[in-house]
């Protein structure tokens, strides 16, 4: 494994004492300049393996500046044997490679009418990468969790002050809790290594939490500290922001945000983009949902009447996305029309042709259209 | 018992089809008027109970036209019997009759800084009366609540859009819930007399929820629908209203407005009353607290810096208010001079010189100062 003092290989710039944004991102999108959020142009798609410096990045606060020698990972609360961990301690550990797709709940919430509130992320909130780390179940298992526990909480180094007063609890850190019986599956890991490089900044650094299968908020940057509670924990990220209403007995009950949901985005054709007329042209994009596997994608090119299977490129691998691609061939008269994908997983779920507004501004895969010019 | 075909003695009204405001209050400030909200004055303090026609309103939606004779209450969920029941069958049931102070999350919170969102309540959001109706704990019984369950939602005929886009659930309607152990509690009534009277419209008619002992939000007006669920609730008025941050492990973990807090209030002088310099003055007001009693009222005249004892004027009532009176001296020299209440209570609580700002803008029980001129 490479060496922890080179955090950001991909840009060439050497780790320095500065709070603020330290990689340079010349291929993304800046959707918010301070915090970092920033987005893939999701027709720029090549591989399955988005690169560290094509990664889309999501900040709540200014990325904080740590150091491998003297970060640490609290691991409290209801345990037998509280513990700290040190970087070298974590890498020394036995670890595992996961491939996971991460997506920002808000993802696509440019696309929302009436115009929603928060970052307007277009397709390319998301990305896939291979994750390395120590399985938490190890770390939490070490710590020996107390019978009656319910949770584990998770919080960032990164902190500041949530505005949306008279409801914010005021400064705080990044904070989001995990159900013991997710916590433990085997592909939930304390990550310190990206596509096989050290974390970038950005990217959590020295050490993250990465959820295969949930939305990106799950997977907490800038680890430092685990709290295993007995009592269901409501921070700020689960209950004011990343959190969504399900209706019991008529009621909207407010729950977190969670498992991501079945999606397939078009890479190419790009909206708008000018395709020939009459001539094969290969539409390409991504597709990926959460605790399942992509088992179908399906184009239209008639506004939703009818459907044709997209080829999936490659191997079902779990919680990473698959890329796909459909040859179309456009009419031979010029015009305008539109493309639409949906994806399929292996628990039947689909995409709607709505967002349903009680997922407020998160969970948004309902079916695109991408329009093209066919001339 | 007194009739339910007539709601309103106290203003003379006769129930009518109208869903807006069909009660006179002229001895109440409003603070909104769609829909209505309307504060006592307190300096205006007379009784331990406080009449109906000058009991302070809450309503979050237009108040809904009901009839006693199609009035149903729903019970279900994770029951063994659901059940409906009319209007005529809840006044067949044994009833019992409880002085309940009720107090709204929100008041005082005029005096918060910087200006706080929400309805600017003084002083007087905050009433005791007698409720007369059925123990909560009957009506379960009735139904029979299965094992596992932990919660009753109580869902009131008042309905409407909540704004605050783009965390609002739409349109819903008012609900709250109570754990068991506290929907159990004998002194929690399905109610259907205020003060020996029908309820006016304003107060809930035909039936209420009161719940002693916690913040008016518990007390569900137009009371419609009872739910017994298994799983936690976190409605609208549970977490993105009528709730605020505790910490847990450092992080804070929002949690629903329950128990009413001790505090004291002056009622007289009113701020700025002028009173004779040297003359002996009767400083009057009311004490109230949550699931105790309130053992004493404290007056300080120097700023907070010495405390003398109030005269507590009647017995202590579970969950009702108590009166007390302190005779105070002005000095001679004419000036500004600050006067300050401090209620405990049997637990041995009191209250602060600041409010938490964790609490966001509710359960305002900081101490207050009342300014007067004496001369």
């Amino acid at each position: 494994m490479e060496e922890a003092t080179d955090p950001l290989p991909e840009t060439g710039r050497a780790p320095g004492p500065a709070a603020a944004s330290r990689g340079t991102f010349p291929g993304l999108i800046t959707r918010e300049k301070d915090p970092m959020n920033l987005e893939l142009p999701f027709p720029t798609l090549e591989d399955r393996l988005v690169p560290n410096n094509r990664f889309y990045v999501r900040s709540h606060f200014p990325i904080p500046a740590l150091e491998a020698a003297s970060w640490q990972l609290s691991i409290g609360g209801a345990v037998q044997n509280p513990l700290v961990i040190s970087y070298d301690e974590l890498r020394a550990l036995p670890a595992v490679t996961v491939a996971a797709t991460l997506e920002c709940a808000g993802n696509g919430r440019a696309r929302l009418t009436p115009k929603a509130k928060g970052l307007l992320w277009e397709q390319g909130a998301v990305g896939n990468a291979t994750w390395t780390g120590v399985p938490l179940a190890a770390l939490l298992a070490r710590a020996g969790v107390q019978a009656g526990a319910l949770e584990v909480i998770f919080e960032g180094a990164d902190h500041g002050t949530v505005a949306d007063e008279p409801k914010s609890p005021g400064a705080i850190h990044f904070a989001r809790s995990l159900p013991l019986a997710k916590a433990r599956q085997p592909e939930v890991l304390v990550a310190y290594l990206m596509n096989g490089q050290s974390l970038p900044p950005e990217h959590g650094f020295p050490a993250r939490l990465v959820v295969p299968g949930w939305y990106g908020m799950a997977s907490v940057k800038w680890l430092s500290k685990l709290t295993v509670s007995a009592v269901p924990y409501a921070g700020y990220w689960q209950t004011l922001e990343y959190a969504y209403w399900q209706r019991a007995h008529g009621q909207p009950t407010l729950v977190p945000v969670t498992e991501m949901l079945v999606k397939a985005e078009i890479a190419r054709p790009a909206l708008y983009e000018v395709v020939p007329a009459g001539q094969p042209y290969r539409v390409f994009g991504a597709a990926w949902t959460g605790e399942d596997e992509v088992t179908g994608v399906e184009i239209s090119a008639d506004e939703g009447r009818t459907w044709q299977p997209a080829q999936l490129l490659d191997a079902a691998v779990p919680f990473a996305w698959r890329l796909w691609e459909f040859i179309w061939t456009p009419p031979t008269a010029p015009g305008r029309h539109t493309l639409r994908a949906r994806a399929t997983d292996g628990a039947g779920r689909t995409q709607p042709p709505a967002h349903d507004p009680d997922r407020r501004n998160y969970m948004i895969n309902k079916i695109a259209a991408v329009e093209v010019v066919v001339q």
